[in-house]
């Protein structure tokens, strides 16, 4: 579990060969594969991998394995990422009131279950400060009117910057990043209180109510420029019925919430997500 | 569990003395209660109860049971429904080409796990008549067109007449049902393949395939007027993943689906569900 | 949600006339009901209820409730148990080293999950003791060996008195209790590493790997002389791979043991749990 | 999805370039890979796959890729297996006296969920005699006494020959398989109708009743010498509460075992299911 690996996620117009060029490479320098997986999507023409080898005993220095993997990407017309088990990743999570997503976040890395850091937490209100700094990390309150969206992303901006983040993670953020902050940022997830794609929008749980439905849900997405439409990750219910009134479906949704959460973002920092269209390969 | 017992559903506005006013009820008349369950919506003030007890020992004679417990039921503005265990409800099964579901439903019936006979299948489609001949129920083809809908409708109602059916079942009936033929035969339940409100309409797995969902749904609910917004009875859900194509969403739908619709029918037979505005009270 | 009540845990052999005779106490005195709920046991010949009414309006001062309710209970040979909604329970957490199941229950208790309130932690090591100091509880650090059990156990005692505790919940507390203390503090909660009665005993995730189970399981229990075989008040399962090793069943574990324990002590907290025999009837 | 493809399961003591060796072989000879998977257990030492390519364009004949693949898997060490995606397997089920296993795996069968033929039906009771004919399918009723078994069990063996049978799947058979029996005919699935190792044994849902459990379950598994101790294939489990008798518990558990059984056949079929030691990798 300690040895340090190398990952490429590849994603390529389906074509005989791919299993054993990307074998070939990773033999042929010495290296020993602990995971490969792959799916072929017949209807887009796409094949789509995970493929995982010890660094220990491989023959290229990290910084050649890159270049020398494109070499052999380039001709196959394959997208791919690569990455090392022991970069340590930086993670903001960002919140507005609501904290248990954020201190489930908080343990788990405190627990050692993600392979990341958390040093910055982003809010539109002022209420989570304690936490932050109880967990020592840094806080930055930045509250958002329809005037100061634009000013207040360009700081957000810079903070993600300054602190090195790879990762954004809204729990329970309750503002809409614009198309243009997700155009500049890559990488954020969201959880969304329901079962998308039902109930879109606010108040999930008083729709669900109304609606007398017989199990909530969750969802765990990448935020793209349309609203709760973005590639998900992970989603999960709950049996919920006439006795649970809105609050009762509002505490069974934080279970929830913090639990699909959790796993998207696990999940993401193993490098097991590949996004593809609107649609996520995760790989176990 | 063999012994004869009556049960009354029963929605109120709620009020002191309800509980007591019924327990009386049955009490004063020698009867033992062997199942009581409430629930008071207090958004809606409404008391909604489920109480059944046992015939034997019971004084009034059944045919006075519902005349006499109006006379309690009046002043209090209360709506009920009276039912006996050793009634046996008679079902019709509507179906088009799948044959799932209806299988499904034959198979428990036969097992005893419904309280009900099916003396008649009606169907668009040819397909499933020998089937319904392996039972021995009557099967009636009923092509529908744009043209001869109301038509046939008519004769649909002349068939639930004839065969005293008390509960249709549209076991993956590919039709919509008129607004004129709900409001003239209420109970009717329906299997959606999909968790409602999300994919409703036509083609839920294509649907869920291209949004990329981790888990599929069925509903079960009450038809009412509004397509897919009849008061749910029950759902449940299945996980899938991006190895599921189409064909596997749909293979794996169908199991939730014939799990999801045979809950459904079993709890309405038992007497559990009572229905208020879009919701249900399910009683366990 | 927030008006007072009072609530009745009732269990009697069965007899005609009890949910009347419940229901007439109440009613009579000017109590409304909203909550009832009741179970027959028939091969156990046992009849058993849970009532809940609002203060408000009610005759009987909340001293004379209960002598009031016993002049009824006695001559129908019922057990009973009253508890009143406003009363705040006092919880002790009793731990080890592992901290996932405590920082659950403190932050759902924060939160206001829990009608409780948590003035002491007791554990065998010192670990968990700035957690209890972050969140201003009381900690107890008693180390057990074979020679001091009785001694500490002895002085358990005291300390669940001096705190006026009413119940104890066991967060991965790695010791067992002695008969002799079982005997004497009757409310104790346990969460088992397992779905029981599977994998009884040390090092269940060991166990549940070497046998390739595809589901592992958490149990929340009262704790009886005999371990690992008190009424079960939850349970609930995840689904495990081949992938899993033993690390990662215990971190899925995790999960599942502060989910399942968080909602045994809800549940047990808002009086919905009836212990008869070696099993529960956890009403809804 | 209708294309011919092979199969390799390949389970191997783990070395470096085991995954290009294999997609060497298969790509030199120009075959196009759509699946591959592998597990690596660090434990065990052991690196388990499952690799499946089209044999449209493959350059080796049928009866020479098992040849050709032996010689490299035999310098590593290396077990496996080689299937033929058109190759229909012939399944005989044994049963006793309850049908809804059987009846669930023949219409699967029909629907075409499973790549399999169904000649044979063994049963040691006459009652399931007309649902074989129905289906036409062989129908032989051996029953089993202490005194004939070893006889019977002869009698099965002629039979799984005459019918070229490859696969038993007990569905619901209530008689113990000689360890003779299993070490003479590898390939047989049981359905067990409780999560084991909860409740082995006899009257499991009368032992679960009494152990007073929240959940009940099914585990389908490969029949070995040890009873209930064969490498599982497949668990589910489904909520119960105190209002399930055992006559409840049953009809619940029936539902489990049917679709559990169903899994774990169509998993087998599809040869994604590597048996190793007492556990099984279950290839998504």
């Amino acid at each position: 579990m300690s040895r340090t690996t190398a990952t490429l996620l590849i994603s390529c117009p389906d074509q005989r060969g791919l299993v054993y060029k990307i074998a070939n490479f990773i033999y042929a320098n010495g290296g020993n594969i602990v995971h490969a997986d792959q799916h072929t999507d017949f209807t887009a023409g796409l094949f789509l991998t995970r493929i995982e080898w010890e660094l220990n005993g491989f023959n290229l220095p990290r910084e050649l394995v890159g270049p020398a993997f494109n070499a052999i990407a380039q001709p196959l017309g394959a997208k791919w990422e690569l990455h090392f088990s022991d970069t340590v990743r930086r993670m903001a999570i960002w919140v507005s009131k609501q904290d248990h997503c954020l201190l489930d976040l908080l343990w788990r890395q405190r627990a050692g279950e993600f392979a990341a850091e958390i040093p910055l937490i982003i809010s539109n209100h002022p209420d989570l400060e304690s936490t932050a700094k109880q967990f020592g990390i840094h806080f930055a309150h930045l509250p958002i009117t329809k005037e100061n969206k634009a000013e207040q992303e360009a700081q957000q901006h810079v903070l993600l910057k300054e602190h090195k983040i790879d990762l954004v993670v809204l729990a329970k953020y309750m503002q809409i990043l614009s198309a243009d902050f997700v155009a500049q940022f890559g990488r954020v997830i969201n959880i969304h209180h329901s079962f998308l794609p039902a109930f879109v929008g606010a108040n999930p749980y008083q729709q669900a109510y109304q609606r007398g439905v017989k199990l909530i849900g969750a969802t765990a997405h990448y935020v793209t420029a349309d609203l709760d439409e973005g590639p998900i990750i992970e989603q999960e219910v709950a049996r919920v019925s006439h006795r649970d009134d809105v609050p009762t479906l509002v505490r069974k949704g934080k279970d929830l919430e913090r639990m699909v959460l959790a796993r998207a973002v696990r999940t993401h920092l193993q490098n097991r997500v590949l996004v593809y269209g609107a649609r996520t390969v995760v790989f176990e």
